[in-house]
């Protein structure tokens, strides 16, 4: 089994994967905060009766039937929001394939968060397969929806499409050559959201930003898609320049990625965040053709492996933070000698 | 050819190498200071004509023979005073044997420093070596001496026996528990100097230090060495109790000395000052076995040769400071896959 987050897709050597997210919420049905217990396990019987699961080789899962690490593995894929893992479990559940590439959530923020997830630049199809999953369950379940506003969700932020669009894109150049400011003006111009996605102020650098759609309502999702699709064509572009300008200085630029390297395969501990730094260097060197000991798909491992609650559910076993780092340097030495 | 330096010797994991010296003078010559130029040519004349050079294999290179590079890496060496190796270098040359565990230095400080250097802790052979040269130069040459203060010497510190021994020690683990300064204080209590080759309060932290003698006057040869190795014998019972303290945080130790070892085998450029600590980490990683990839051989290669003379001679080429930090990652990876 091979999940769509261990690969790499269109454009990789900047994009690292896209994710489309659509929110609806069921006619009849109040909206997720004043929803009942049995209500909310209404929705999900609903939706355990719906063809979509069949059709789409979907399995339900309650996450009351998971083990702590399972949810916190979740919410590290970004598949789950860190809020919605408390409270009463037993009202909340996913649908998901083997591939993981779609997971609708149920009674988070929204009654349904239809997610589509795929390696690379795939805003298309990624879209084209939520909105096929969208109508299937539109016809089954029928959404609630407004003549003025379009579908409603519970957050205003959402209406009308209830479309998330999202790209994660890495710009270690941008950020090296001191362009990134620019790059966040221009794209918050252009109508787009652009965000570390460890947070703003963090200390970790890992040079990863979420650049997603502003704008829900009044606008047709295709037209969402392609006016996201130009802007990041625009920030590889400029990623990619920033590459060509780094490497002019070929071994400055060697000496940084292979100096990474080094500690990240010869350290007997590593912290969360320094993992998240080295391998920003590392999936750089990587791209760039520099740094030929390893391949695209170990870097995707360790990127996604070494997370906290993954690398518990690789070991299989609870570790504390101590351990979690020894293990964590353990995990790069398996991954790389694989 | 193997030269001494490359080489391991006793108590090796703490003794890097020992060195004896002795300074002598010529009856009938003023020292260095007021020597003319035709006197310091007819002390090398009459060295010249010693049968130490044949008994010995030994050879005289005149200072003003050698290129700079060569001059300097005998500076590096420590068998030259960086002093030295200005002014006429006519009046100034070596005898030295192929292994250069004796090398003799004619009209430096005084008009013969007889030097004899071995690996690790050889303290009473290489007294030994020593003062049979000094025997028989004595028997053909004369040396100065007075009933009341025994050998002359240019700087009084060295008069009677005119015996410097010294001892470098490489004292990681005193260091990284904080014990420096006690031993320090001991060994000065004990009569012995005790200074870190780098220089006071210099940034290079390579841990390695010159313990040697400070009496050389109104006591034997045989007791100036019995004391320092006594005193020596200690220091390496300290830094060897140091190191086992080290070893009970082993994760700890294994991530330090893994981690220099990852960045000298994978950085691209590396400065002479950051090659010293790494190597450092690196050699106490070697000595205690946790670093199983390199050999006590190589480590002493990379110490030896990545000295900026040594550097440039090894690649046989003029570099400036810029491409000397490139070549000595080049170096670095040379060696570790000789």
């Amino acid at each position: 089994m091979m999940n769509w987050y261990f690969q790499s897709g269109k454009e990789s050597d900047v994009v690292l994967d896209t994710k489309i997210t659509i929110s609806r919420n069921i006619e009849g049905f109040p909206f997720v905060p004043k929803l009942k217990d049995d209500q909310a396990k209404e929705i999900i019987d609903r939706l355990e009766q719906s063809s979509v699961i069949a059709n789409y080789n979907l399995k339900m899962l309650k996450l009351s039937d998971m083990d702590e690490l399972t949810r916190q593995s979740l919410v590290e894929k970004y598949m789950l929001n860190s809020k919605y893992i408390n409270g009463n479990l037993e009202n909340k559940a996913i649908l998901m394939n083997e591939d993981e590439n779609i997971c609708i959530v149920l009674n988070e923020k929204d009654h349904l968060k239809i997610q589509v997830f795929a390696s690379g630049l795939e805003l298309e199809s990624s879209l084209n397969l939520a909105m096929e999953l969208e109508e299937k369950l539109d016809k089954e379940l029928k959404f609630a929806y407004n003549n003025k506003y379009g579908y409603l969700t519970s957050s205003p932020t959402n209406l009308g499409t209830g479309l998330r669009a999202s790209v994660i894109a890495h710009l270690p150049a941008l950020s090296k050559t001191q362009n990134l400011s620019k790059i966040f003006e221009a794209v918050n111009d252009l109508g787009m959201n652009i965000k570390d996605i460890y947070g703003e102020g963090v200390r970790i650098k890992g040079n990863i930003y979420q650049i997603s759609n502003k704008q829900t309502l009044g606008i047709r999702e295709k037209d969402i898609i392609k006016n996201l699709k130009a802007i990041v064509d625009k920030v590889i572009e400029q990623e990619r320049l920033a590459r060509k300008i780094l490497a002019k200085n070929q071994v400055e630029l060697e000496d940084d990625v292979y100096r990474s390297y080094g500690i990240l395969t010869n350290s007997r501990k590593i912290t969360n965040e320094e993992m998240v730094s080295l391998m920003s260097d590392v999936r750089l060197g990587v791209d760039m053709g520099i740094i030929k000991e390893i391949t695209d798909l170990k870097v995707n491992k360790l990127d996604i492996l070494s997370r906290s609650a993954n690398l518990q559910k690789y070991f299989g076993e609870n570790l504390d933070v101590f351990d979690r780092n020894i293990k964590r340097a353990e995990l790069v030495k398996k991954i790389i000698n694989e």
